[in-house]
C-alpha cells in the first residue's frame, strides 16, 4: 500500500545541477533521483570519491552508485519529473534521440536561463515546440542563486514558476532545505526572459565598468534595466506581475553585482578595449549575454520595442560600434 | 539691462556640500555662489589652498575668497536659492536665529537624505512646520550620487524633486555639467523618505552580511526593500510614482552595494555582534540609519503599517534583540 515515490532525473552535471542535486538530496522528502552526468571518467571519479571533479568540488554527492547515468533517456524514460540543467547551448544534444512521447505525462523543469543559439527560443518555447510539451507541465526555476553559496548552505530563495502554479508547488516541496526556501510564481515565460535579459544586463554593466563608469552610473544603469525587462516582459506576455520580486530584480540584482558574473567579466573586457574574438578567447568560454543579445534583438525588432540598453548591448558586440561612443549616447536616454 | 544673476548658498562642508560646489562651479550658467563653512580654520585654509582640508580635498575650490562666509545666515539672506547641505544632527544648529521673514520667497533645497533627530521629522516637513516655507519652494536632491564619484567626474545621475517641477528644472540647470545629467520629479515626500529609508536597508544588508549570510540572500533582501519603500511612500504619500527610477531604486542600490556605506559598516559590526554602542564608538560617527530607523518605526506605528525589514532593524538596535534570531525570523517574511 506505500505511496509510489516521485522519480526525479537531473539533466547535466555543471555547478547548477550539481547544486541542484545537493538541494535533492538534503531535502527529506522520499524520492528517488537519477543523474545524467555528461562524461564517464566523471561518473567513475563521482562513484569513486562521492565528489563531482570539476564543478562544486566541495559538495559530496549523497547519490547511489546505482543512481548516476551516462545515458539521458534512460534517466528521462523513467522520471515524472526532468530537470533540465545544462548549458542552453548543449541542450539538443543532450536530448538528441528523445522523442515527443517519451516528454509526455511528465514534468518537464528548466534549470536553464538561456537561449537555444540555433533556434532562438527561450527554453519553455523550445519545449512546446519540438516536444509539444503542455505549458502547465512547464516548470521554469529562476534564482537569485549562485550555486558557489548552495554548495555553502548559505540561506538561498529560488522561484518556481508556472502556468499551473499547483505543478510548480509539487516541484518545489523537493528543493526545501534549512538553506533554501521557494517561492511560487504563476509566471513561467516571464521569469525565463527575465533570466536571460537579466544576462545582457551584467553584460551592459561590465561593458560600462571596463570603459571606466563609476558606482553611481551602475546604480542608474540597472534602475533603468528592471524597467526595460517590466517592459519587455509586459509587451511578450501581458500579465500581472510584480518585477521587483526576487525571481526578477534579486535574479538580476546578484548577477548584476556579482564579481564572478562571467557575462559582466565578458562585458568588463569588452568595455576595456577587447574584440568579441579575443574576449571568448581570453575568457575560453561564451557568457549566455552573447547568445542573448542576438535572440533578444530579434525579438525587439519584431515587436518594434523600445529598448536602448539591449540595443546598445547588441550594437556593441555584433555590429562593431565603439563601445565608448555607443554607451556615451545610451546615457543620454537613461533616467 | 543686464539680468540679475541667481544668487544661491550653500550651507554646509561636508563631502557632499564640497561635492555640489565644484558641480555649481563647473557649471556655465551665470551664477552667484556663496558658501557657508562652519569653521574659521577651514575658511582659511580654503583660501590659502583652494581645496577643503577635511572632505574630497581632492577637488580645486574655483571660488572666490569673497564667497566663503562664516555666518550661515548673512548667505541665507542674500541668496535666492538656498541649498542646505549639513548633517541633519546639525541642521538647527546651523539655521540658529533665523526668522520665518529670513526663509521666505526663496528656493530651499535640501540635500541632505536624513531625519532631524530631536525632531524625528524628515527636512522637507521641518521646513513647513518651522520655517512655513511653501512646498512649492522645497526642493529635495536625490542621488544615486556618491561624492567620491563627482570629485573624480564620474557620469552621475540627480534627481530633482519638488510639488513645483517648473522650480525643480530651475534649480536643476545650475548643476549640469559634462559629468552630472539631472532628472526632475514631482515626489519631493517620497524621494525624501525614500532616501532616508534607503539607509535603512543598508543597515539591514550590513547586518545580515555581518551574519554571514551571503549575495544570493542580499539580492532577495534588497528586492524587497524596494517593495517595502514602495509600500511606504505609497501609504504615506498617495500618488503615481515609479518606484524603479533612479531616484528611489537608484539611491537604494548606490547605498546597500557600496563598500563604503557608512550604514552598511555599521550594520556588519551590528552583525557581527558588536552592541550600538561599542560599533559607534568604533566608528566614531553614528550611521544616519540609526536616527532613521527609531523615526520611521514611529511612522510605521502610528500608521499600522507592514514593514518587515525596518521592524528587524528596529528591534536590533532599539530593542537588543539578537540580531540573528531577529533575521532568521525576517527570513520566513521575505519572497
Amino acid at each position: 500500500m506505500s505511496e509510489q515515490k516521485t522519480k526525479i532525473g537531473v539533466i547535466g552535471s555543471g555547478s547548477w545541477a550539481t547544486a541542484m542535486i545537493k538541494m535533492l538530496t538534503d531535502n527529506h522528502k522520499d524520492k528517488v533521483i537519477n543523474w545524467w552526468v555528461r562524461k564517464q571518467e566523471d561518473i567513475d571519479y563521482i562513484k569513486s570519491y562521492q565528489h563531482n571533479p570539476s564543478y562544486l568540488s566541495a559538495v559530496e554527492i549523497k547519490l547511489a552508485e546505482s543512481s548516476l547515468f551516462i545515458d539521458a533517456k534512460a534517466v528521462i524514460q523513467q522520471s515524472d519529473i526532468v530537470i533540465l540543467n545544462t548549458p542552453a547551448a548543449y541542450l539538443e544534444d543532450a536530448l538528441e534521440g528523445l522523442t515527443l512521447e517519451d516528454m509526455q505525462g511528465k514534468i518537464i523543469v528548466s534549470a536553464i536561463k538561456g537561449i537555444i543559439p540555433s533556434l532562438k527560443e527561450i527554453v519553455g518555447e523550445y519545449l512546446v515546440d519540438k516536444y509539444a510539451v503542455s505549458t502547465d507541465d512547464i516548470i521554469v526555476v529562476g534564482g537569485p542563486c549562485h550555486a558557489e553559496e548552495v554548495s555553502l548552505e548559505k540561506l538561498s530563495y529560488l522561484t518556481f514558476a508556472s502556468k499551473n502554479t499547483a505543478n510548480a508547488a509539487f516541484v518545489a516541496q523537493f528543493f526545501q532545505t534549512h538553506y533554501i526556501k521557494t517561492v511560487i510564481s504563476n509566471d513561467a515565460i516571464g521569469v525565463e526572459y527575465g533570466a536571460v535579459l537579466k544576462n545582457i544586463y551584467a553584460l551592459a554593466g561590465g561593458i560600462c565598468h571596463g570603459i571606466g563608469y563609476g558606482d553611481n552610473f551602475q546604480a542608474v544603469l540597472i534602475s533603468n534595466a528592471i524597467r526595460e525587462m517590466e517592459y519587455f516582459v509586459d509587451a511578450i506576455e501581458p500579465q500581472d506581475r510584480e518585477i521587483n520580486n526576487s525571481g526578477y530584480l534579486g535574479d538580476l540584482l546578484v548577477t548584476a553585482y556579482s564579481q564572478f558574473s562571467r557575462n559582466r567579466t565578458f562585458g568588463t573586457m569588452i568595455g576595456k578595449g577587447y574584440s568579441v574574438k579575443s574576449a571568448q578567447l581570453e575568457m575560453n568560454m561564451v557568457a549566455e549575454g552573447y547568445f542573448a543579445s542576438d535572440c533578444i534583438q530579434e525579438i525587439i525588432n519584431r515587436h518594434h520595442l523600445q529598448m536602448p540598453i539591449c540595443n546598445t548591448v547588441y550594437d556593441i558586440l555584433y555590429k562593431n560600434k565603439s563601445a565608448v561612443l555607443a554607451v556615451k549616447e545610451l546615457a543620454d536616454k537613461l533616467s
